[in-house]
């Protein structure tokens, strides 16, 4: 993992709530962190802006000033969610694509852990995937031109060597650390041969770096084209241990994961760098639920887990770990996403009590 | 659908099993297309050759005269599937994504039905994913640069809006001709607010244009991020009807839907133009299980039938669906993947008696 070196007087978070339900699950990871007491050092919260609502409002998705607060005064920091304008809107980018460039958080790392029994009786499925997040089709160079059989639209999906090494070492890294050590890459090279054959390539080459010298010779690395890792999460989830993919791929995968476990609202991710971590739900803003305060609050307080692990943080980590996996096993506090009555608010003082 | 005229004197298919398994499903389709008798006229099958392995022994995996034979002297084709080389193989290029283009077969048409009861209990599932099948990543132009920091590679994506108005008509009229009429749209226009902003719009716009005139009227428009598309494929595939979606998310969705109804085995498809129809199964050439005979052969039979519904023999079609259902239903004549002992000749023979 990145090393991120713990800060010495106090933990500075910066909290970017966004839009939608982004608002009702950040608050509701603050207030987990804050109960964990001395296994933290003291914590010191920033609240920042961003997000479609801000743009309508003032014109800016993500203010500078917000980038500022995150470089110069923030250890890591907590996202909440976008949403997405149901057209095009001139001048509006989407800030979470902007905030993972700024600050160069490369790799996006969603752990999904089915928690048994889980509320479905889906397959057992404990797997992350390993989203690289700084290129692909999101490096959104596109263009469009008139020709006389009507508009043609284009865009470039950019792969590096560069970028496909150090993802590609993340997700070894993150192999060695787990019992199964097996790394799949996931690509489309049948098509994409240099695109994705260079993404294939470079992943497969991270063992045999010179400075890596036999650190991975435990690690098996395995490979899927991504239509077929798609059939396969779903029919024998149990095949995959680590899954490292370009960015879009990466996207729809971690999407498909959460499915197999129940709920979008249990999958927490964190955009992680070599020097910043941002915990950040998988989920999305989902407008529909907004306000009711029945927002499932786990995926962002898994997300502060992650991102305390990330930190080196263990024993937090694990103590908010434990107690959500609690809360779920017992199955009588939870949110409508997952079958349950509770609100947000129950959900967390659930989570508080197994603290 | 396209309109492709029903042959005068004879119905001309060409058979190109490629590689793996479609050397055992193609055989399987025809000789199920045999049985049909006086529902379809006199038929005339020519076998065509394409494929990795024929790339790897003649260094050409799809022969000019494949391409001219299908042009001029076949109605419609039947494809099995192709291998992928398992690293990049210099001067080879995938011969379906290839003959898509070559024929213009625009659309990549794909019904998802779970036979109820379903072999493995799955929700119950009926769509079917449009998928536009000439451009977006497909059209293959891909450069390689060297830079001090390393290679990068590059794709273009490309949307035009003569390909998108075109499959979107394709999916109106197929949304048109179903019971509950409905089109999604997918797309990730957060991201791509070009050109998958120019899809969408496209798309969205086919019922106003003046030579639709009210003709879709009937027809309701949704539309889905493809990652969430994904998600709730999973949790709640009765939302779906007709999917149109850009090449490549076309491509995995398809794959996702068929993990749904229980097996890549079941899935049929056509590419389908405005003057040539090509059935393909959507499962690939199982390199694992070739030459064992235990192939299931129903996605390629299936894919049969949808040829022939796109030539208008819809009687011929509905006795190859019914037979199959039936077979898959009555659950004592299966292959492997749906649970079954069966042999592919046992299937063919169970679909024979039932036809
Ligand atoms: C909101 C959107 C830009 C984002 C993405 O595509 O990365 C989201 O889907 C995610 O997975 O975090
Ligand atoms: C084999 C491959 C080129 C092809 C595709 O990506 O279209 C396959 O996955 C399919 O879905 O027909």
């Amino acid at each position: 993992l990145g090393t991120v070196a713990a800060a010495t007087k106090s933990l500075r978070i910066g909290l970017i709530p966004a839009d939608g339900i982004g608002r009702e699950v950040i608050p509701a990871a603050r207030r987990v962190l804050e109960a964990l007491g001395s296994d933290l050092p003291k914590l010191e919260f920033h609240d920042l802006l961003a997000g479609f609502d801000l743009f309508t409002r003032t014109g800016t998705a993500l203010p500078s000033e917000t980038i500022h607060v995150l470089k110069e005064e923030c250890d890591a920091a907590l996202f909440g969610a976008v949403s997405s304008p149901s057209r095009k809107v001139a001048g509006y980018s989407s800030p979470i694509v902007a905030l993972r460039k700024e600050l160069d958080l490369y790799a996006n790392i969603r752990p999904v852990v089915a928690v048994s029994p889980n509320p479905e009786g889906k397959p057992s499925v404990d797997l992350v995937v390993v989203r690289e997040n700084t290129e692909c089709l999101y490096v959104k160079q596109e263009t469009m031109t008139q020709t006389d059989s009507g508009r043609e639209a284009r865009a470039t999906r950019l792969i590096t060597e560069r970028a496909s090494r150090r993802i590609g070492r993340m997700a070894f890294e993150l192999a060695l650390a787990r019992p199964r050590k097996k790394v799949t890459i996931i690509h489309k090279s049948n098509v994409l041969s240099v695109t994705d054959g260079l993404f294939r390539e470079t992943v497969r080459a991270v063992p045999t770096l010179p400075e890596i010298s036999g650190r991975f010779d435990s690690v098996t690395i395995a490979e899927q084209i991504v239509d077929s890792a798609v059939y396969r999460l779903f029919r024998e989830p149990e095949i995959y241990d680590v899954m490292v993919a370009p960015n879009l791929y990466g996207d729809i995968l971690s999407d498909a994961a959460a499915a197999l476990v129940g709920s979008l609202g249990l999958v927490p991710s964190v955009n992680a760098g070599d020097s910043f971590v941002m915990g950040e739900p998988v989920h999305g803003s989902a407008p529909d639920i907004e306000g009711q305060r029945i927002a499932n609050p786990l995926a962002a307080i898994r997300s502060a887990a992650l991102m305390l692990r990330h930190l080196k943080y263990e024993d937090a980590a694990n103590r908010i770990d434990t107690a959500v996996d609690h809360v779920i096993r017992d199955g009588r506090v939870l949110t409508p996403d997952l079958g349950g009555k509770s609100k947000t608010d129950e959900v967390v003082e659930a989570v508080l009590r197994r603290l």
